[in-house]
C-alpha cells in the first residue's frame, strides 16, 4: 500500500514564500519514504489582488477542497486596503472550509526569548473558535462617512458552533497530563453570547468528570497571561477572544516567530489549514531575516493532524533542540534559509 | 466666596468599602481649608439586591445626578449572577450619565512589582470609550436553551459617540510632552466599525498636526504592552478593547491593586465618576489586605476633574512616595487602613 500527502501551498504575501519554503523543506526531510508528497501553488494575496483584482475565486476555492490539507505563509501587504484579503482570503477560506477548531499552542521552550522575569512554566493551547462571533461579517454602516454614521458588528454564537467547539476543548484537555479547561470569555457584559457559552460549557463538562474547569473574564485573563500563565492547560475562547490572547501567549512564549496555529474542520469535510500566527512582516520581506520556525512547527500540527504522531514529535523535537542552541552568535546570525535547513537535517537523522 | 465639593459614594460590594474609606480619607486630608467636603452614600450592590431586588431605582439615579462627582468602590459578587449588577448598576451609571470617556492612566513607578523583565518605562494613558461599542446591552438570543440558540452581541459605533471621543483623546495627546495617539482596532476583521473609527481618526487628525499618530491591531498591541511598552503615550480604542488592554496595562504596572479610573463626562451634563480598575475580590474581603492605592490614585483623577490640579499632584506625589518605600518588611505588612493613614499623613504635609 503506498500513502501520499496532497498538499495545497499558498504562500502569500511578504515573508510568506520565505517560512513556507522551509516549511515543505522540512516537511520533505521528516516523512518516510513511502509517502509521497505532491503540492500544488495557489497564487493568492496581494499580489493577485493588484494584478486581478481578485481575492479567492470560486474555481480556487473549489480546486482548494480537493486536497488533504493546506500550508499557508502570511496574507497581507499595506498597498491592500485593510480587511480585503483578510476578509475576501483569510477568513473566507476559515468559514467555507468550517474550520471550528483553531487551535494554538503555547509553550516556553528552553532558550528563547521571553518578556516575563523570571521564566515562568508556561505550556498551553487555546482553543479558538473560527468560524463564528464577531468574525462573520455580520453588521454594516448607515450613512457612511457623514457625521450621522452608525457602524455595527454582529457577533454571532450558536448552540451548534459552541458545542461542537467545546466538546473538542474538553477531548483535548481531558487528554493532557493536567485534565484543565479554562473558558474565557466576558459573560458579565456580553451576557446573551456569554449565557450561550457558559451554559454549554458546564453543561458538556458534566461528561468529563476528570476534567477541572475554570471560568475567567477576558480582561482578567490578560493579567494571569503576564502573572500566572503557568495556570493554564487548556483555553477554550470566542474568536475575538482568542484572536487576542493568542497574540499575547505567543509574545510571551518567545515571540511571534515561534507560535503555530492549525485552522482544524475536525469532521474532515473539508481540508484543514495550517498557518504560523505572525503576519507578512512587510518590512522584513526577502531579506532572509524571518525566523520559519512558526511554519515548520504549523507543519508538525499539520502532520499530527495527519495522523503522522511521530513525524510531528520529531519536528517539534528538532524545533527544542535548535533553539536550545541558539545562544551561540553563529545560530542567531542565521538567515532564513539556514535556519531551515538546519531543521530539516536534525529531522532527517 | 466659599467652595464646596458635593461627592456622592457608592462603597458597593466586598473590598469595595474599605478602600473608598480610605480614598475619603486621603481626600479630606487633601482638600484646603476653604473646601467644604460633603459627602452622601449610596447603598448599591450585591446586598442591596439580594435585600430588594434593586440594582439601581431610577430615585436614586435622579438623585446621583445633583452630586458634584461620583466615588465608587467596586460592584460585584459570585452570589449574584454574572451581569445584573455589572449590566444594572455599574454599565447603567455609566450610560445614564454619558461616560463617553474612560481614562485609565498606566505608570511603571519605582519600586512596584512588574512581570516584565527588564522594567520597561511605561507612562500612557488609555483613552476608552465609555458608551459604545460591545457594551451597549443590544443583542439577544432565539430558542434560549436548546440546541437551535443562536445568540448575538451588536456592537454600535456612531460618528458622534467616535468623534467627541478621539477629539478628547487627541487633545490629551497635545498636551503631553510625547504628542504620540495610537488608535487600537480590529479593522482588517471588524470592518464596518474599523473604517468608521479609522477615518475619524484620521480626520480629526488634521487638526492636530503636532501629534504623531500610530494604528495597532488589537491583538498587535497586546505584543508591543509587553515587549515594548515604552512605545505608548496615549492610546485612543473601543470600550472592549479599552476594557481588555486596561487590565494588561494594570498587570505590567504593579498590579491592579494600583489602576486608577476616572468615568468622565466631559460636558459636564452629569456627574462624572471615579473608582480603581479592580473588582471586589470578595476572597479578601474585610480583612484588611485590599490595597487602597488604586482608589486612592481615582481620588486624584476626581480633584483633577473638579480643577483642584496642584492637590491631585500632592495624592500623586504622596503615592509615589509611600511605593518607593514599600520594600520594607514593615511597609509591605501594612493593613488597607494603615496605607490610608500613610497615604493621608503625606497628603496633609
Ligand atoms: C489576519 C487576521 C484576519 C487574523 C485574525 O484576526 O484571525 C490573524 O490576526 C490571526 O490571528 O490569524
Ligand atoms: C465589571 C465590568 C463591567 C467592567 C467593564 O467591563 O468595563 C470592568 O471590567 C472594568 O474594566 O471597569
Amino acid at each position: 500500500m503506498s500513502r501520499s500527502i496532497d498538499l495545497a501551498v499558498i504562500p502569500g504575501d511578504g515573508i510568506g514564500r520565505e517560512v513556507v519554503a522551509q516549511g515543505l523543506k522540512v516537511l520533505s526531510a521528516v516523512l518516510p519514504q513511502d509517502v509521497k508528497l505532491e503540492t500544488k501553488e495557489y497564487d493568492l494575496g496581494a499580489s493577485r489582488w493588484h494584478r486581478t483584482g481578485e481575492t479567492l475565486p470560486d474555481t480556487e476555492l473549489e480546486s482548494l477542497k480537493g486536497h488533504d490539507a493546506i500550508l499557508l505563509g502570511a496574507i497581507g501587504d499595506p498597498s491592500v486596503p485593510s480587511g480585503v484579503l483578510e476578509r475576501g482570503l483569510l477568513l473566507k477560506l476559515r468559514f467555507a472550509f468550517d474550520h471550528y477548531v483553531n487551535l494554538r499552542p503555547s509553550k516556553l521552550l528552553p532558550n528563547t526569548e521571553t518578556p516575563l522575569a523570571g521564566r515562568p512554566d508556561i505550556d498551553f493551547v487555546v482553543v479558538r473558535e473560527g468560524t463564528e462571533g464577531p468574525y462573520t461579517g455580520n453588521g454594516g454602516s448607515l450613512r457612511t462617512g457623514t457625521p450621522a454614521e452608525v457602524a455595527t458588528e454582529v457577533s454571532i454564537n450558536t448552540a451548534y458552533g459552541v458545542e461542537r467547539l467545546v466538546r473538542d476543548a474538553y477531548e483535548r484537555a481531558n487528554a493532557r497530563p493536567r485534565k484543565k479547561l479554562t473558558l474565557v470569555h466576558k459573560n458579565n457584559v456580553l451576557v446573551y453570547a456569554g449565557h450561550l457559552w457558559k451554559n454549554i460549557f458546564d453543561r458538556v463538562g458534566q461528561e468529563y468528570p476528570e476534567v477541572t474547569t475554570d471560568y475567567l473574564h477576558v480582561d482578567a485573563a490578560t493579567i494571569f497571561f503576564v502573572t500566572q500563565p503557568e495556570r493554564f492547560d487548556v483555553i477554550v475562547t470566542d474568536n475575538l477572544f482568542g484572536d487576542i490572547l493568542t497574540d499575547l501567549a505567543a509574545a510571551v512564549t518567545g515571540g511571534i516567530g515561534l507560535a503555530a496555529s492549525a485552522n482544524i474542520n475536525p469532521d474532515r469535510t473539508f481540508p484543514s489549514m495550517f498557518e504560523p500566527v505572525h503576519g507578512s512582516a512587510p518590512d522584513i520581506a526577502g531579506q532572509g531575516k524571518a525566523d520559519p520556525t512558526a511554519t515548520v512547527l504549523s507543519v508538525a500540527l499539520l502532520l499530527r493532524h495527519l495522523g503522522l504522531d511521530a513525524e510531528a514529535a520529531r519536528i517539534e523535537e528538532a524545533v527544542a533542540a535548535d533553539l536550545a542552541e541558539r545562544d551561540s552568535a553563529a545560530a542567531a546570525a542565521r538567515t532564513t534559509d539556514q535556519i531551515g535547513d538546519a531543521l530539516a537535517v536534525r529531522v532527517a537523522s
